[in-house]
């Protein structure tokens, strides 16, 4: 299992009339959790893009326990629950400052060859870098 | 079973660089699938709002089959599968122009008053309004 | 000159914590106008870019008169002061259902042909397109 | 005169499919500058707000000179050109990590009291914050 943390402060613009973070919005939030994990195993997920293998979503789930409010400094847990294949799996968790559970969540990614359009492995170099966590 | 359809055009804004409809994005086209589909039946979401009673989200899932671009004219069929108690849960099932299903997805919401911020049952004119949907 | 007018209706997800439409999101409905406007010239922005002209935006402003707010059916007032080159001037002007002018704004736009990088001229058809609007 | 300076990164989400950072999202980067911009004055915007005072915006333009990208670290420059009356006026300046410019704006908002929604003076705490830094 590899696991990360990342923080982010609430926008104005991610708030909605209800005063609470529009419940849309935890998708980018999530998005910014991946991304910084990869960044943490020394993986640019924009590097991988450039080199032809995007990484669209398959599914997405979200389940809501407390709102999160406008200014609030959020850390969302990252966390890779096994080695990737042709597809990824993330599991999500955010805490406000006070390390109140607000939400968790899953997403399942897969490879794509950008030329092809079809599944890929995902690159040997990113599973070289997550291996060593996933040994005992 | 309660079912009606609204049709909504992709915008720019609402894409993403892999040029497709950002995943995110899809949770505020559901949102405008269960505002028309109250409307439909003569609810405004807004007065219900107004009036002290607002519907957060609790969960929200969602399964992408295809994707979709920039200026597509997508059609969302919103359900309600039940007649709704504290909690109303909506299905929504994504359409392109041509008829190709993209995505489908479930939330459920949990009507609360605004003022004691409790749960509490649906307003009483939205089930009837409802209810000659599920008789048989 | 050219005008038209389209309407589009204020989602959940657009509002903020004051309960107003956010103020940046008068960019994405401006885009509307302005996409709607070509589009009842005849003309597909997508195509456009498809074809390999994109138009990205130059300049941007905006007067806010008064908030708009969720759920609000608005119309967006679209106008072509001028002939293009190899630049295009929009004109907003956006009300409300009972006609009240909430938002005016301008952008500029620059033709520039996708492969090379380069601004170029406006596109053959759509002078052809939006000329006669234009003599007296 | 009152400058600082804070950073972002670009999200996938924020991207059109042009590649680009998406012409409207700089409002709400823009925002982040400027809140950032009272967070380093010693002053939190949304205690402001829950105190009763808000800040909708009046006017907004943006020259656009280069686009930004997915996953680019940008810094926004914010200046406060002036000591503040009803009216606050930002300026900005965004740059790319190699510290070019991409392009610049200008906010105008008001100091409204939310209780009478008329305008207002700026928080006798806020100009004893800011004056320092306009006495020559």
């Amino acid at each position: 299992m590899f696991s990360t943390e990342t923080n982010l402060r609430v926008r104005y613009a991610e708030t909605d009339r209800m005063g609470y973070v529009y419940y849309g919005n935890y998708a980018s939030y999530y998005e910014v959790g991946r991304v910084e994990a990869l960044r943490s195993l020394g993986m640019s997920y924009r590097e991988m893009e450039d080199s032809g293998i995007m990484l669209p979503v398959l599914t997405y789930s979200i389940k809501y326990f407390k709102p999160s409010f406008y200014d609030d400094l959020l850390t969302i847990q990252t966390i890779i629950p096994e080695i990737p294949g042709t597809r990824i799996k993330f599991l999500y968790k955010m805490f406000n400052a006070e390390r109140v559970l607000l939400n968790e969540g899953e997403t399942t990614l897969v490879f794509v060859n950008i030329k092809t359009g079809k599944p890929c492995q995902a690159p040997p170099e990113f599973i070289d870098k997550i291996k060593p966590f996933f040994t005992n």
